[in-house]
């Protein structure tokens, strides 16, 4: 037996989510469902980063299984690629020790998060963009960014629905947005993030690029450590998971 | 009974192409049941500047109907546009004389066609570009696109499943490529276009630009008036009817 570690992409939109559940296709269930045919029927486990909602997105989503197929590593991504639906793609697939996981070794993940910020919609970015006709204040979204970097206890932006049982504190390096083109592209980068996080930020963040929050209210948000002192969610279909960070990279 | 004349935006994945037929949801048919609820269930007509395939886009067709409906023109677009599903956008309404007529009236049109021409596919771009590894010469391509350009009986560049009864020659005012990113952008600009003529365009580009035909050959082709004389029919999700021409514009 041997531990592959690979690299993913996929595009949420038709998908119940990443983590296998009951009701609805995710896409567990569609890598698990691919190496089990590879692997003649048997059942292989597929352990990934951590899971994404329905209809968010992944660049760099990271997993690891293992497997006793005679297959050089390096055949392994287009083995596996051809094997899944043309909305899951596998970047790279390397060898890792036994004792790599994906989830418990890793040290860090970057999302980004997309607004089509114009008048008119862009149909063709309607299952990855978060559409706002409004206006916003770029820059006093930029001032409030500042507040969120650092390490602070996130409760405030975490969903209750929530299953974390330690401590909300996280440790965040890069909080930003900018303006290019039509778009807003934010990027999030920290040690972890808690349920819901990205899509709460930037729901608050909206709300200071409407002038309907003031940039230094985000410490008191922060401060009051309850879901109800920050804002809503953003939708799902703007939220790209990025990259997840190992100690070898 | 006043006409209008709409400019519309549709994505045309998940339909069987813009015209009405007995199999398969369609754009046209999308149209019809949203007027016609605005119009007490009374059957209301659109005719659009022509007919796009199964998979094919489109940036700016226009349609024209006939209503008795007491809207502001001012108003039609958000009123058509609130009735419609995600992937159809009105984006602009206008009243015009009776004898307006979105197919005969139209001077020209114009299409783009856009290929994601990398190593790796773009899952997220995958119903709106059509993917191709190998380099491409597109200075070849270029020099092959200024044979394309001006009056030319298009024959070679027709399915032979048209319907058209008339002649095939058509005047081109622009065929371009252009290397964008990772992205090749084809502009197509002229008096009309035969059924498949731009798909057929790209696919025989393409063979040029991965040097399997000259630039040279193509007068040769052009010249042979016989559909096997041309390359291969690009397929239709890089396609996007861009904008449609009339006399007062």
């Amino acid at each position: 037996m041997e531990r592959l570690k690979a690299i993913i992409q996929y595009d949420g939109t038709n998908y119940a989510g990443y983590q296998i559940q009951p009701n609805g296709n995710t896409v567990q269930a569609e890598l698990e469902k691919a190496l089990s045919k590879m692997h003649k029927g048997r059942k292989v486990k597929v352990t990934a980063s951590g899971r994404t909602d329905s209809g968010v997105h992944a660049l760099g989503q990271v997993i690891h299984f293992d497997t006793d197929l005679n297959i050089p590593v390096e055949n392994w991504k287009r083995a596996l690629s051809s094997m899944l639906p043309q909305d899951i793609y596998i970047l790279s697939v390397e060898q890792v020790g036994r004792d790599f996981h994906a989830r418990y070794d890793a040290k860090g993940k970057e999302y980004r998060y997309f607004i089509w910020n114009d008048q008119e919609p862009n149909i063709f970015k309607r299952h990855y963009r978060y559409h706002i006709k409004a206006d916003l204040d770029v820059a006093a979204m930029q001032q409030a960014c500042k507040y969120i970097e650092g390490e602070h206890d996130f409760t405030s932006f975490c969903s209750p629905r929530t299953d974390i049982k330690g401590d909300k504190i996280r440790l965040i390096h890069e909080a930003s947005v900018q303006k290019e083109g039509e778009e807003l592209v934010f990027v999030f980068r920290g040690s972890g993030f808690l349920y819901n996080m990205v899509r709460i930020l930037v729901g608050t963040l909206v709300e200071v690029g409407r002038h309907d929050r003031d940039p230094g209210e985000i410490p008191m948000i922060i401060e009051a450590k309850e879901r109800e002192a920050a804002g809503k969610t953003a939708p799902p279909q703007g939220l790209f998971l990025r990259e997840v960070f190992y100690d070898e990279d």
